[in-house]
């Protein structure tokens, strides 16, 4: 079998792995489409991110999807119901289930996370870009017939932003605005609109990147570069928004943020970044709550469920997709966000 | 009439002033005892804070109880039953009922806000540091009998404190950090233990002021000045407190509050103060939750519901009370934290 | 000025009454348009319900909407904004602001209310039906110049809706059954697709009302007569549904609920009714959350938000306009669910 | 090894049984004590309960601690951190992992769920009265050295209780009645006391069930029997209780509780009964919410936790401890109510 392997920055190979069989409890999967994630494309770009550096060879890659084409014994007569043929996503979120967040369920906080492809602990976590997976059934969620296969890596991305939204609570006839429009912040447009927003503003610094966003449902679209003190206008009365995604990880658009949020506003960091200083008397003053948001676990069940009813219009999302043995040009047009949203490797 | 007036920073008058009679609804009230609070000391001490200036004489005051002496007639038969010799805390909170925020409740958030003693409209609202007052009757809020006469202007402080706790959702068998041990803080370490808070840590930067806190009931007390490290100990393991109580105002104790709290953690931003340099990737990644919370509504009625029924010590906060024409010798007590907590003026 | 005033069942007279004049905080409304609602029909078939009966005269009516035509000199400079000639939908919650539920904002479950056209506290409150209405600013919303004058009064059927949807939670992506199809139970429909459930399913006894709800958004429509047994196929996997909004009061719409809902559903009990036997194992062992919902208050606001907004497609429930002298013909049409769901008079 | 096995109504047996090794995530524990549930009963007095009847021979059981005898080698380096010699509580509940309700993260709702000693599916869950146990690392939880080791088994029955106060919602400061005071009852009260309840009311038919409730920290108690009107005094100004943990299972409980609950109030139904004929139109005029509450999850962990912590004082809940081979004796005291509480096998 074949996997994406990143050695160093700028270094991915195409390398030859074993496949080790199944343990109890587990399936085979056949891989079909994986997505770049920004994570992926930092080690690609940079060979790390902050203190999280590569220190061996790993395997990329956590938004995948494929075919069952074996089904352990030890899963006869359980409510799973998976069976070899069945069309998968798979959940790269693999909690210990032993560890004290696990036991309180906050299982995207575990001890012990063993997420895709992540080089934060040693041995790194190996990835999912590879021809063959051994998965525990819990990580499958059957993919509708009716879905276009390319539609089902997306389930990932969605189940990261699906958590965002059940951290920010009720959008329904809310104003809603979205700072940083890549595929994560296109995502909660979609997802703001079918969860009822009354009105979308996109923020982001590219006229291109804001021009999807408009495509997939946003209402108005800001470019903040051009319009640098945009939120001006929307600060007066105490402010023009009810709940905001902050998908970028900048600092300006943090602090734009707790200047047009209203008394008692949900500001959601999804963004990881820097620092940005933050003014305590606004936060006190307004009552403004600003929550993090990390990663996903129940929602990936979710996520596939609106995948399989219909609920998105993912399409525009996806820019283009490459064999996987073209893996370096797909990561070389995925880091150009003027080009592109979403790149997809083909396994098959 | 008399009424404690400040003109400027330090020029503090006893003046007299008129009593304009009851409106429909409401009652009037003979003040019995007036605490004096952080933002009294501001206008004192500095004639403001930020922004805010005064701009002609007004009466200070909002921390106040008395004894009503006169129902309107507009009130016969209305649920209110107050009548003539009961004790009543007065709320300050008087909201305008009409704006966007208080009809949807958020009444702290009032844009016509009229609360005592504040130089932030012009022309300013006057206080209740004064021998009469008109009040409506829905600000009054009988005190029981059995009540020490004193504890009664409480009901302010702890209104705030109890609103904090809303914020901050249940503390029942979790850790609890307070930071900043003064009349609020303290405060929170009663309501804290009173709302069944597992473990209380007190962090401050005075000794004498974490004496207090230890004798409400505190397990632990952190003199940050001393031990200027502290939070380095309780930052393994992702982290050890599930809520805090932010009453400082401190950068520091933000930024140390932010490495201690274990994910999914509450902070409560109540302490008005300058800017601190928050790190978005932990806030992200630890799925910190930062809410606001400023002043108070519908939590002045429970404060008065736990103070008749004796939940809370709270005489250990009273450090003095003094005649309201010794008013500039109660504030100079009042201003020094290293010899007092909360001082009142007594007004009969 | 003259007024529609109820004398006993089937008594149903326009006479003359005076108006009285403004008070502090009130503005003057000529009255256009109201909706009759099922417990004016009530009182018109007869002469109550349950233990409240007429025992005088009264105006009905509180789904009302008019024109400003005076505004209190005590108004001027105040936040409401509202001037001359504005047309407002009028709210019918009047809660003292004084009593022990208003204190803490449970406004719905004042003690004191005073909610137009009620029998239940001796002297009757009287109505809205009626051509001139003093009002107080804070139940004064202003309507959009671009919405049809006759969507204003639905402005309150919608707060109790919006009101019941705040007690059900999130409906985002989630099974919804709606049981009790007349106006009520219509708007729930749209209030749901609004709020982005994923599936709605309608249940009624008539298949005029359940035409009515496919045309609103209903995804399915079961006539419970004709199918009685409709609750057998929803019940396997332990339910099929995550929310329900009974709006039909009656026992076998609750208990067939029980028997179809999910693990922790959400039943909100909207529909006044008889007792229903219900099953105390099926409530524990499936964790179901029933949950009363009763009038509403602040979402009278949310309400007139979203018509303003044009969210909800409010026209298909509009069955006639009668001037208000032929008030008889209107509440005999509106007894007939067969040939109508919502039925207003004209006053203008 | 030995075990504990009911054949039928009143047919208890000692026999032998092999002990099958460990599998992967398993470790081995000796158990020492075991505490009888109301369900052991149901199948010691009855042979079952409602549709679920014994069809086999099983062993009773699932309120258990033992101490680690081995540790399986696959889960060395996990954050478990389990080690021979420890001693532990362990959770009987076992959900699938994989089912629609797992991925939901609604454990206790599992399709497939192996709670032990469980005769609902066939072939029976066998139980945990044994010498031996396999368990998955998962289900295990350390009990401090400073804690009696027959305060250990109940953990389970306080995390059933603690499970239904998630469900309650805070308690601090409010009024809780509590109905039906049997160990699960008696729980409550300590519960309730321990989250800050400002007032605690004790509701049953047997006086000395009813002192035990006192000496556990009840204000009122209420003898139902006697005083068979006693909700009327409790009725007034809309109700006088915010919180009811309904434990009996009885319609007279939950019809009192209807009529005493404040509107907002949270029913907790956590007995399991027959039918209440249920007033709808209290329910919602007064908004009741009633919410069933069934088993835990991640609440053993907690107990666990509040048991170490030494938190609650459980002493008096335990009325006897038998020798596992006088499990006949230790049952007949066990389903006499008047003379014990929880009685306790010892197998070590």
């Amino acid at each position: 079998m074949q996997a994406v392997v990143i050695h160093a920055a700028k270094d991915l190979r195409i390398e030859e792995r074993d496949f080790k069989g199944l343990r109890d409890g587990e399936v085979r999967v056949r891989i079909e489409f994986g997505g770049i994630c920004g994570s992926d494309l930092h080690y690609f770009l940079h060979g790390g991110f902050g203190a999280v550096r590569l220190r061996e060879p790993m395997i990329l890659g956590h938004e995948i999807s494929g075919v069952i084409t074996q089904v352990g014994p030890a899963l006869d007569g359980v409510a799973t119901n998976l069976k070899t043929g069945d069309r998968v996503a798979v959940s790269p979120s693999r909690p210990c289930g032993k560890c004290r967040y696990c036991r309180a369920e906050k299982f995207n906080h575990c001890l012990d996370m063993r997420f895709y492809g992540s080089a934060m602990p040693m041995p790194h976590i190996q990835g999912a870009f590879r021809q063959e997976l051994a998965v525990d059934a819990a990580q499958c969620h059957p993919i509708s017939r009716d879905v276009m296969p390319q539609m089902a890596p997306f389930a990932e991305p969605l189940a990261v932003v699906l958590h965002a939204f059940e951290r920010a609570g009720s959008v329904a006839g809310k104003s809603v605005l979205i700072t940083g429009c890549g595929p994560i912040g296109a995502l909660a447009v979609l997802v703001a609109r079918a969860k009822g927003a009354a009105k979308i503003t996109a923020v982001d610094i590219l006229d291109p990147v804001l021009k999807v966003a408009e495509t997939l449902g946003a209402d108005h679209m800001i470019n903040a570069q051009q319009t640098s003190d945009w939120a001006k206008k929307y600060a007066k009365d105490k402010g023009s928004f009810d709940v905001m995604i902050e998908a970028s990880g900048s600092a300006d658009a943090v602090l734009s943020g707790l200047e047009v949020l209203r008394p008692q506003a949900v500001l959601v960091q999804l963004g990881l970044g820097g620092t940005a200083e933050v003014p305590l008397t606004a936060i006190a003053a307004r009552e403004i709550e600003m929550r993090g948001a990390f990663r996903f676990h129940k929602e990936f069940a979710q996520a596939v469920a609106m995948i399989n009813e219909g609920q998105l219009n993912l399409a525009p999302l996806l820019s283009a997709t490459f064999g996987f043995r073209e893996a370096n040009k797909a990561f070389d047009l995925a880091a150009d966000r003027t080009r592109s949203m979403k790149v997809q490797l083909d396994f098959s």
